[in-house]
């Protein structure tokens, strides 16, 4: 086989094993409640949302490079699987397993693209860059959207309290601000309707 | 309430009311063949490989530009469902469905977000920007793969032939010809294995 054949075969391997992202499914449901979204659902949401909320986001913030920390930040949970983000055990050697999906997975593709997707991938968990941090905040406020308009969702499912929501959410606070008011309102609405304990 | 806030309510309403878009099924199976794929799964899926197989496309193309294309395409199917590609009868009215869709959907947002979404859709539906057409052939690529990985998949069930999956790849052939060999491979195991039949 020539080089670009082999090449354009690692691509095709890695296009069709992502396909299974569609099947790691999250605790968060649909706003209908109907049933919870998978991590590839979740993914395109978040990428739509960095380009509908960029106005709201640092200056200078590389929408482009947003949307391809988006499209590719939950890879790895197609071996890992995904960590539910309340659950402090499950969090235990969530780093490790991570870690060896991140190695299998992005080697599937040509030595260069691998690279570059373990460099998003990486850029991601770090949250140090205005565009991660961008990214980590549409992660969370992607979820809230819909938790608020199920009923409550996961929170209630799963009895978490508002203090436990308001220090998972902290990065709106700190990196999309325009939407913590919304955010606080929401949980208040919530403990008021009963979805959410109000104590620690 | 002031404009910004009635903007952040728009904005927030609008992304609430795609998360729908997650329950319009396709045709295409995944490629276990498990159950079949939704159109957020598939926009996902798309948005990344637009990424992976940038080197293929014409010169100079934006991918910036055809991930934003590529993440909108298909919201109409919110309103007017997914219609079938080989389904002539289906095919019938499609177009204004998918207009009468793109009006109530798009108009959720603030005006200028509603011009920039409708701009998005309108060069994806003409095909002639050069992403336009990099993103067409990637909406063919995409469930082309899954269907080979899946036995046959959609040909299969529908009883298509492989001179109609020809014909609907054809933006393969001319935007992204690097895959045409592969296509055409396929297509040629597909037919010896049953999958497929071979007259029109």
């Amino acid at each position: 086989m020539t080089g670009a054949a082999e090449r354009i075969e690692r691509q095709l391997r890695f296009i069709a094993e992502i396909d299974k992202l569609k099947c790691i499914m999250r605790r968060t449901p649909l706003t209908d409640a109907s049933r919870r979204e998978n991590s590839a659902e979740h993914s395109w949401h978040m990428a739509i949302m960095a380009v509908l909320l960029r106005e709201y986001a640092e200056d200078g913030v590389a929408v482009d490079h947003v949307m391809r920390l988006i499209l590719v930040h939950d890879l790895v949970e197609i071996d890992a699987g995904d960590t539910f983000a309340y659950d402090v055990a499950a969090n235990e050697g969530k780093a490790e397993r991570e870690e060896r999906a991140a190695k299998r997975l992005f080697n599937l593709l040509p030595a260069d693209q691998a690279a570059e997707v373990r460099a998003l991938w990486d850029e991601f968990e770090e949250g140090a860059s205005r565009e991660a941090r961008y990214a980590v905040a549409l992660d969370r406020l992607q979820p809230f959207i819909q938790n608020a308009h199920a009923g409550g969702g996961t929170w209630r499912e799963h009895g978490v309290t508002r203090p436990q929501v308001l220090a998972r959410m902290r990065p709106i606070e700190t990196d999309l601000p325009t939407f913590w008011p919304f955010v606080v309102r929401t949980l208040k609405d919530a403990v008021e309707r009963g979805w959410l304990g109000d104590d620690a």
